[in-house]
């Protein structure tokens, strides 16, 4: 019965319905596969923030996407 | 003083502005009643998730719907 | 299938496992009567917080305890 | 490389990107300061909340903004 | 850069050092090849929760494992 | 009345009660200067993460810290 958070940089329009069903999938396969949790029970959440919300290295990836292009 | 944090899928639109300040007043009495904690300076933050980004059972809540309807 | 995460301080020795019985009984059966919520999948996790890591109005509950007492 | 998530109510059309960068660069040097973390690892994430769903005192601040008005 | 949050009930002692490192190596190459999401600045943290403070079904984890023993 | 949960792993037998005082302290007083968020109703809460169960590039930060002593 595990509750995963997931918190990821909304880029290029987001993410894409299947690539969200994946995601669900592939953790909840990997909490089954590794520590034995009851998949039907398990909880994810996907959450995507705006490039200017968030920051790694003291700076907003949005500042960071324009320097590395 | 607690901090509570509601995690619902967005569904038919969404919360009313009236079902977010029952569901408010509402966990804010509990923790009252339950716990003697302060209602005034008790936080409650209610997030509705798309239904694209909740995963139950290994499954988006958007294609869960699908079978149920 | 809502998730609920309530974080309050440790105080008094902690809650005891009625007290978080309690809550847990209350806040899924508060998102069922409100919002008709599926009360089987709701998830309702409580962490409690060391009152030096907590807090409010630029101090610590701990202080603010010694303060009130 | 601390993790940290502020949480702000979304008023008068949100905060601006500048502001936004501010407070990660305040809360980055703030944690290199007082705790040594290296900023390069320290990730900052932002989350405007609707006034409709942020409770405080049993209330929505939408609710207290007009009280206060 | 994403983040990560697990929260799984703390049983059987709790995870060894191998099943967190197993996660760990497990979520953030799932990122990586799913959403080609840099594993260098992927944080995940995993948080191992009381079975009397986790709820589901109105029920602590802990009262749920001895009716299924 | 802005939230702020902050997680730093916990290192060399955890943050002293001094550290997290001047932590509360600064996030709130940041908070004040830079969105005039009135201190008084900001909640600031450190988690302390073992190093085991912290990951940053797929690796724990107890394994990091083996590798860079």
């Amino acid at each position: 019965m595990p509750y995963v958070n997931i918190k990821v940089t909304k880029e290029h329009g987001g993410l894409t319905k299947e690539q969200k069903a994946d995601l669900i999938e592939g953790v909840t396969g990997l909490l089954e596969e590794k520590l034995q949790k009851n998949p039907a029970s398990t909880v994810v959440i996907i959450e995507e923030i705006d490039m200017d919300n968030y920051g790694l290295g003291a700076e907003q990836i949005s500042e960071k996407r324009k320097r590395q292009s």
